[in-house]
């Protein structure tokens, strides 16, 4: 099995990691900042010295070609980010970026030659840090979001993306989207289950479904020190029970049911006052579509008689939806053949975070390669990986895109 | 029985209630505002036209003597307060004042002497709207707050409470303390305990024991779309187990403990991660200090097994402790057999909110009479009473203060 050069993709991590490196080790690359142009400036430099041609489209996505000796055939494409966290690590999103350029490198050293052309993106402003949405270069590359509402949305000092994308040269006149033949992308897993399972390599099967609810409990604010507890409407106790009514769905629908409260906020809230309202949040995960449907229902169901059962009024809101996004059978049995045959430990995963990946999977055949983060860690500069983990997902990667591409000899 | 005149205690209330009068019919007089000093100034008003001698202690303690036939016996006093919360109800601490009057007006009526003095009391800033902490003019008086420390708290404007004594001439020669034979105070319950009980009296007993402590919960924050359920240390998951064993507590120590978690705040909460860290209040109540000691045992021990099976880390520390304030056996005695002559409905009770009886209750041999409030409802401008209620339980004032001060015929 061909095989990249390790040591020579890690010097690449860390070469990057020093364009916008932070006191503790980690990488501070806003997107369409002057540290992120330096970025795509040092990718670039390394894209022309192995002969890819690079071109920018309307949105500023970077894009690296290697040609194929098919000239109408739709690229095989790999790629990620290079942007971070305003304290972001060294590994999330610049990992499937280099992964990709250290593939090229590889065949090139070995004179490989692909029937379908090879290309790297790069896509703008993943991370959502500076500008809203998140992984906004791909939606507008997919057609999701469209190219005008991108360009207007502007940041915390309201400058626009289209003025960022002046200011740093990434205005391109490659046309949005075009046919692409497939899309691997090679990323850090930023959750703990390969490290917790001990493997290297996780053949990402695709993105779980999410729904957000809004939750609002309204009782009846009362002094605390002269109600009796049978005369209380208290709206925490009752969120109580339904947060504990959470904890306990997600044991229902296990492992692949999650449920998450992040936010809980108590209106007009005081040390001996009964709290007579308050709002939560409700972040619901599966892997299945008809089970997130399923877990919804019974959030419902259950709040529904907690509040009931005590004279509490219950409103459950949707906040957000985002369907299961299965990734290409295809493509991942390219990824699931490449690691077969490399021998490396392995388990299936489903992406538990959003990728451009997941744009990408509504718009051509995808599927992604996970690689283990050391304690599940990211977006934070503590981030970590080992040096084998990034050698041996690079090699999936690079056999997967060759199987996919065609290897001309 | 001996009775007071209903029509013209509700008359005085309800001019007294035009001082500071809100749109939505309740009260504005926050303590030695212009409005506070108007309805002191109606007040004195009355009191010179029952043949009363006024007199102001250094704090501004407001108080209207009626000689007994021994002049070298100590007083017995009625009273409470006549400021308000900034949105407050008609008759929080107004009716403890204004039937203390009515009291003496019907013994005028009769020409009733007593053997010991009677002296109404005006405490200065029960409310603590104004300035912190409330009950701070019968704080003063017994000796609980330094004067000097009084004096020179100020409001959120700046404004100390010796300069609002000057400004409304307030600062008085009365020396401070004094003996004091009883003190009587009426108030409506603040709660909604009589009214439930279909009550017009209640016999009050005491101020129950408070415990205030602050819970902090410490567990790891992480995304809540890649960490699978069985690797979450979730603070809020196991805030809501616990706050469930808080209400679970209160029906162990049925009906006094009563238990009341009133603010609960996550830390850099967001919707998709899970709560790494989050604090929480406690608000425990018993009418029995062991009771108390004994609830806030078991808060420590139950909390402490639930974070550990969960692996969080818990840290309880006391906030604040206030003992319970048992009532003085005679004095609730004259109010028992008041209103066991009188015929009245009636019950024992337990005080739950704070008054400058439980300030005077370390100081002098002290009762209380409450009666019903609408709903329970208190610190609103929607405060309401029952005429008949308010009648009631000036009748049990009347007999149960003619008793302790010797009705001499």
């Amino acid at each position: 099995m061909l095989k990249i050069n390790g040591e020579r993709l890690w010097a690449s991590l860390m070469a990057m990691a020093e364009v916008g490196a932070t006191v503790r080790g980690g990488s501070c690359r806003l997107a369409l900042s002057a540290e992120d142009k330096a970025g795509r400036e040092l990718f670039s430099h390394w894209c022309k010295a192995a002969d890819l041609t690079l071109s920018v489209d309307a949105i500023g996505n970077l894009f690296a070609r290697r040609a194929g000796t098919d000239s109408d055939a739709a690229p095989v494409m790999m790629g990620s980010h290079l942007d971070t966290q305003p304290e972001g690590g060294r590994f999330d999103g610049v990992y499937g970026v280099l992964a990709g350029l250290e593939v090229i490198r590889s065949l090139n050293d070995h004179g490989i030659q692909t029937r379908k052309p090879l290309e790297i993106a790069v896509w703008t402003n993943e991370e959502g840090a500076r500008f809203t949405p998140a992984m906004l270069g791909s939606a507008v590359f997919t057609g999701t979001l469209a190219l005008d509402k991108a360009l207007a949305t502007a940041d915390a000092d309201g400058i626009s993306v289209a003025e960022a994308l002046r200011t740093t040269g990434y205005t391109g006149e490659r046309p949005l989207g075009g046919a692409v033949d497939a899309y691997f992308e090679a990323h850090i897993e930023q959750g703990p289950i390969l490290e917790d399972n001990a493997k290297s390599i996780g053949v990402v099967t695709g993105g779980q479904a999410i729904r957000w609810l809004d939750v609002r409990v309204e009782g009846m604010a009362a002094h605390a020190g002269t109600t009796p507890m049978p005369l209380r409407k208290d709206a925490l106790y009752g969120a109580a029970q339904m947060i504990q009514a959470l904890e306990n769905l997600a044991a229902d629908f296990a492992p692949e049911g999650l449920t998450t409260v992040g936010e809980l906020s108590i209106a007009k809230s005081s040390r001996n006052t009964i709290p007579g309202l308050l709002n939560f949040t409700v972040d619901l995960r599966h892997h299945r579509d008809a089970d997130i449907e399923a877990m919804e229902q019974h959030v419902r169901a259950r709040l529904q008689a907690i509040a009931e059962k005590r004279g509490l009024t219950v409103t459950i809101s949707p906040h957000w939806v985002s369907p299961a996004t299965p990734f290409d059978a295809d493509c991942v049995a390219c990824v699931q053949a490449s690691v077969d045959a490399l021998g490396y430990s392995q388990q299936r995963i489903v992406s538990g975070a959003g990728h451009d990946a997941i744009h990408l999977a509504r718009y051509c055949p995808t599927a992604m390669v996970f690689i283990p983060c050391v304690g599940g860690l990211s977006h934070n500069e503590a981030e970590d990986v080992l040096p084998e983990d990034v050698r041996q997902g690079t090699d999936v990667l690079l056999n997967a895109v060759l199987k996919r591409a065609g290897h001309v000899q």
